[in-house]
């Protein structure tokens, strides 16, 4: 796979998140690498509250990492 | 997206716990961005016990970044 | 919301047990704040052993949090 | 509710196993206090393999907070 | 029971890897001691995807207590 | 089983990711060695969202882990 991430450091605790958000989206990517199938999989769970509930959880889990990696932008 | 997370900071441990419910929100949020889709959801997940012992899992998770960001507002 | 939260420190590990055992249910009461609508829920997930198992999960987490916080009650 | 944990602190890493076990039941005895329904449910989650991996899931939680609060037994 | 765990610290990362996939069965074992029903419910969940993917979650929770407590075998 | 696991540390945060991913793989294979077996069940969880989004809860459980063994690449 191409270079997606050279570092977990970020200049605001926003761009931390979105990194957190690109980590949770790459663990599906590496797990089902066709764009095809992965398009045809979000409109069911982008409208299910669930599996959003549990998309924010994985968010929550790698925001954690890189809050920590950015010594949580104290 | 708009700046919406500029510091980890709060002045107490219950705005905290807010922010920590912001956090989980916003992770939803990124990941299905229609306001519309998201409020048609709610209904459903705000009634179900299940739903809401994980929304309140992806709190915890948040609010233990948060409580670390802030050394636990010792 | 009123002040419910002022601190995470605790006089002794039980006590942190039970401030775990709120934040996990203030989760819940800022997602759902009707308490007549969780009053009816009550009764299906306090009978049901998965959602004990995850609602113990969530004060599982919790814990963690109160405990780093009282520096495990060294 | 009657004094039941007084220390994080054991002597033995499986000791402290066995309190986060504890920490995990405590958790579900809080949510539900009437021994005869708890007594029902368990037959039922005992014998399903989800419902024990879940458990498992939660004394490892448990057993981190515990872990760290000895220091992990150095 | 008897003695199982009397130290979290192993050679290598491969075999704290090993003892969290113990510590993983021994939450499960203490839940259920018998090991006929144990053996009953194996052929299910080490064919159903998702009961993997949550053990290997449990293993992956007690997997990083195991490496703190071996300060990462850095 | 052979050696697969010598070091948590690695020269990038995306090798860390990658570990990552191997250890969650390896938390399954760990629980059902059979490879027939596993590749049977690839073809459904890998077009299965919720089963997408749980596989990338457990790399993010295991990154948190490598990025902490390598002090998050600072």
């Amino acid at each position: 796979m191409d270079k997606w991430l050279t570092s977990l450091k970020t200049n605001t605790p926003q761009e931390g998140f979105e990194l957190a958000i690109k980590l949770s989206q790459m663990g599906v990517q590496y797990t089902q690498p066709s764009e095809a199938i992965r398009n045809r999989l979000r409109p069911k769970y982008s409208r299910n509250a669930n599996s959003l509930i549990n998309v924010s959880q994985v968010i929550a889990i790698n925001f954690h990492t890189v809050a920590a990696a950015n010594d949580y932008w104290k």
